[in-house]
């Protein structure tokens, strides 16, 4: 099957370009000494791409319960699950078959932790800038919460999320460097007090390339960085021609007046991300290109986007293209735009279908 | 079961409300003599909603072919599909069990629906003011389609979207009136013709509610009325106690000193639709409401959403609830929101879960 054949809209997944994304993040990791890499799974929700991104079963993150039951299943048994936990979920963590570490910032969850009947394992997470969630790594919260998790306690954990609000490369250092002193701040005091902290783990895509030193920092964890999207893409976590995910659309309208092509990829298919919006160059609802993957000209982009409508428009002159032609629309956030599909339609640089993989939704 | 023991984040639907919802649409087109509803199923994808809102099985919108495989296997056979079609996917409407009526404004696609192996029939699209898909109604291209479509010309077809620009039951009347008039137009120069019109199709939420004629109409087109949701509250389609649907949420996270708390409903379960961006009140990501569905302080909203994290924010000091505290949150947008779940947990006013039903999503 090809490209050609498929009902639209549908992903579409350039595995020579995942190959490619994967293999400079394990570059960019093996920089550091002894660091490892515990790929965020949130963002390709396959166990095709996690065989791939970390093809020993070793360390993974996961965003969702139904990820950890899906990957546990699939063979990945060491796993942080890297959203608050509620004491009220730790029933549905202890039965899932794998080591399913949680993170906390809250005292009487980590009582609850300490007091479940199954040996669940808890990082304590610190806020290290990002003002999401976490403690600062000088709270006294920080020592409290390990006293009572005990040898519960799995490490510290921390997210630099507010990378995404620098706009170079040594602004992608520098919060990676105040990350990591944030981090292992907080694992000092913690071991300075006696507690065991084997873990300490930070992480985004930006700040897992970008970062000059990784001492005192065990794990890394990222997961954009498989895909990309044109809001990476502007961050310098890849170049534009980096980006492995593309929405398949047909073309379901046309407007030589207005200079606009009507496309049956929308809101749905899309996301309604605009996170390029923040960025240099505002891509409204998507890039679009060709069905082979060459942009259109004028910086053709979705400037509309309806529940099952997307409206291209572009600076220059738009092909005024048959009904039914197929076009292709690289994502603002992938992490959003891939979670609107259930699976991956694999292409490798051509137009043949060479498998599809499944996804894991929901939660 | 009861909300508190459903697993978050997940879809709420209050049955109650629905019912309102879909009474005050029936009385609204029961004003004009002989008119027909046909409800959009876009927004709800279920078809215990659609037992509701079409009861005797009669006609209605889908918005995919997901949808009109899945409402055709329930017992509806009168359907229009309301998005452009393809000459390429006439093969899958033809094998659907079903008389799924199509839109197109093209020539070329005309000419494969005319001759197609099946018996299908399709409407001509109308731009009456919208701007997206559509010919203008005095058109030249109108006459050249039906002529080409010839006995398979089923109507004639327009969607007012454009009334969403709209902030009061005076402006929907206007747009209503405008539609009304432009979709007539159209119909009267096929029938001058010699062509059959059987149907007259026009439609959005809040111009089928605040239209004050229909005649020339056959039958208007809604669907977010069902549900409804913080923007079609703010346009006048409803009031705000009448949204049905909300996302069940946990507090995973609370800042004392910023005054936030963090949920686990974040971008995938509420979507990224910043619709109310452009209304009087601008809701973020969404509304905050207490475990049973009442406001909390201080105009209490989702002011940042990440992939599973919503920060609530408010202009009042917000209740620090314990980390698994219930909360729910309403919908900018429910088309979307909804979109991001696979079932509805039916409650009636109460907090008892009175029945799971199930949603048909992707294409």
């Amino acid at each position: 099957m090809t490209l050609d054949e498929l009902p639209t809209p549908c992903l579409v997944l350039d595995l020579g370009v995942l190959k490619r994304n994967l293999a400079a993040m394990q570059a960019a990791v093996a920089r550091h000494p002894s660091l490892v890499l515990r790929p965020h799974l949130k963002t390709a929700k396959s166990r095709d791409v996690a065989r791939l991104a970390s093809p020993d079963f070793g360390p993974v993150t996961v965003s969702t319960l139904a990820e950890a039951r899906y990957f546990a299943e699939g063979g990945w048994r060491d796993q942080i699950y890297a959203v608050g936990i509620t004491p009220q979920k730790l029933d549905a963590v202890a039965a899932i078959d794998a080591e399913v570490k949680l993170i906390t910032d809250d005292l009487d969850v980590a009582r609850a932790i300490a007091a479940h009947s199954a040996p669940l394992h808890a990082l304590i997470e610190v806020d290290v800038g990002e003002g999401r969630g976490g403690i600062p790594p000088d709270s006294p919260l920080l020592g409290e919460i390990a006293a009572v998790l005990g040898t519960r306690l799995a490490g510290v954990l921390s997210h630099s999320g507010h990378s995404y609000n620098g706009r170079s490369t040594e602004d992608m250092a520098e919060v990676a460097e105040a990350e990591r002193a944030g981090i292992t701040a907080a694992a000092a005091r913690l071991r300075a007090s006696g507690h065991a902290v084997p873990i300490v783990s930070l992480g985004s895509s930006p700040t897992a390339l970008h970062a000059r030193r990784m001492d005192g920092v065990t794990e890394v964890r990222a997961g954009v960085y498989m895909f990309g999207d044109l809001f990476q893409a502007q961050l310098g976590t890849h170049g534009i021609e980096d980006i492995a995910v593309t929405v398949l659309a047909s073309v379901i309208g046309r407007s030589p007046v207005r200079n606009t092509l009507l496309l049956d990829s929308g809101a749905l298919a899309l996301s309604k991300d605009r996170s390029t919006q923040a960025a240099p160059k505002d891509w409204g609802f998507g890039r679009v290109l060709d069905a082979a993957g060459v942009p259109l000209p004028g910086e053709a982009f979705i400037a509309r986007a309806y529940q099952e409508h997307g409206e291209v428009q572009a600076a220059a002159p738009l092909p005024m293209l048959p009904i039914g032609a197929r076009l292709r629309v690289a994502p603002n956030h992938t992490c959003l735009t891939a979670a609107a599909h259930d699976r991956y339609h694999v292409v490798d640089g051509g137009a043949e279908v060479i498998a599809v993989w499944d996804r894991v939704n929901g939660w």
